[in-house]
């Protein structure tokens, strides 16, 4: 079976109906994770809406969710309101409702590139052993996993890391390959996912799990859309770590880059944890 | 003349009339901008805006601002909106308009902790010769930076470093103390006005001014009041860096660090530069 944007499940999960500034969607089983759905199904979701409205403009710039409260499996409303357009930016904010209380808010600006000068500062994630990395095995749970081909290099937790994990306790870096399952060309919508779908920093810092939830995720994309387009479906490696882990709370920042060294995207989040 | 919370120019210029969800401000000259507002200086008022609301519970923990429109100096309106409160976290979105047009959007999560295991991964910055910085001359322009007391410490541009920028064109890298001028006890707001009281990353890379403008500021606390309050009006120790520049758009990761190694708040933003 070949997959396409009609049939792949990562299309079927952001798949909405509606038009204008009304939308609806339902959570995929797909994309499950512990409680709920996965994160980055949601923030590419919202996303979507606005790649669905007639009056978007441009490629996405930032993207900021807040989850709000736990989203239940099934339906959800989104609800986008345009802020304003400018000659270059346009300004959206939106909610995500279930059952007319709203359990994720968004912000997201698109934006119009020209070319100026350029240069990418942060350096390629060195990689220097396995390179190909550890595949985090098939029959995994939560679900969301499975519609990954994640590839390890530094920084898992048993058992989805077989090799030993020297740097646990030290430190929260992880470094790994990450496609979709089964693949699919690139887009903005699947970059949003891949830039959450990391383990939470405090799994791979204490080297056990425990309880974690995504409080606000913020994504800044550094391409357009006809760069990311031509990485068709190939991997992409994810590097992330924390800044700091303080009562009840951590952050992660993330970046992913293309096998040639290109930035896709930074990223990051504040976590909620309980130890 | 000593300076409190009811004359010191920063109090001045955030202080808000209104109550419930509707409040009311004006710019203020001792934070004015190149054009405009100091983004610094409206993120900290519409944080305000929250801690004067009846319903604030807990100390923030991420505070995100859309600039969706130049702001021009004189009165505006600022809009709360609770979106939910739960046990340990409490969400909101609130908008900042002129003449009835939006010019800012933000969301912002206020969150309650208890005592976790906690750690802080990243490393204070090095700091090795000219440790107390080159002052920025009290005469610049734009306005803003004679409010605050600045001693670069790298990567500065003339007038704004009399000793050699030898990184220009290598890194956009800048580390600085600051603290308010005149003094002030360090608190949420000024927190917030200070993880943007950075040149733009463009200007140091290039090593010359570069029209710029801040599009989405992040801002995630990683202390409680009373750790902010311990501070006192100690100079800070700030650390700014580009990851990407490209097409019209770079970001910039920031760090803000008490003298003894307490890693304060990590932020990020997104600018759009011309050049």
């Amino acid at each position: 079976m070949t997959y396409n944007e009609n049939n792949h499940p990562f299309d079927n999960a952001t798949r909405l109906t509606g038009e204008s500034d009304n939308y609806h969607g339902h959570t995929s089983e797909c994309y499950a994770n512990m409680v709920g759905p996965f994160g980055g199904i949601i923030a590419a979701t919202l996303l979507r809406a606005i790649f669905d409205h007639s009056a978007r403009q441009g490629d996405p710039l930032a993207l900021t969710v807040n989850f709000v409260a736990p989203i239940i499996d099934g339906d959800f409303d989104i609800a986008t309101k345009l802020v304003r357009t400018n000659r270059s930016t346009q300004h959206w904010s939106i909610e995500l409702s279930q059952q007319d209380l709203i359990a994720a808010t968004a912000t997201v600006v698109f934006a119009s590139r020209r070319k100026t000068w350029s240069s990418t500062e942060s350096r390629f994630p060195s990689t220097p052993e396995a390179k190909e990395g550890v595949r985090v095995s098939g029959e995994v749970f939560p679900s969301w996993l499975k519609s990954y081909d994640i590839r390890l290099i530094q920084g898992g937790i048993p058992p989805y890391l077989s090799i030993e994990n020297e740097e646990a306790f030290v430190n929260s870096v992880t470094l790994q390959w990450v496609r979709d399952e089964p693949r699919r060309s690139m887009d903005f919508l699947s970059l949003t996912a891949i830039c959450d779908a990391f383990f939470p920093r405090i799994y791979i810092r204490r080297n056990k799990f425990v309880s974690a939830g995504t409080i606000s995720f913020t994504v800044y994309f550094h391409v357009d859309a006809t760069t990311l387009s031509a990485i068709g479906d190939k991997a992409v490696l994810g590097y992330a770590r924390a800044n700091r882990f303080y009562n009840n709370y951590f952050d992660q920042t993330a970046e992913v880059w293309t096998p040639d060294g290109e930035l896709l995207a930074t990223s990051s989040q504040v976590v909620y944890f309980k130890e």
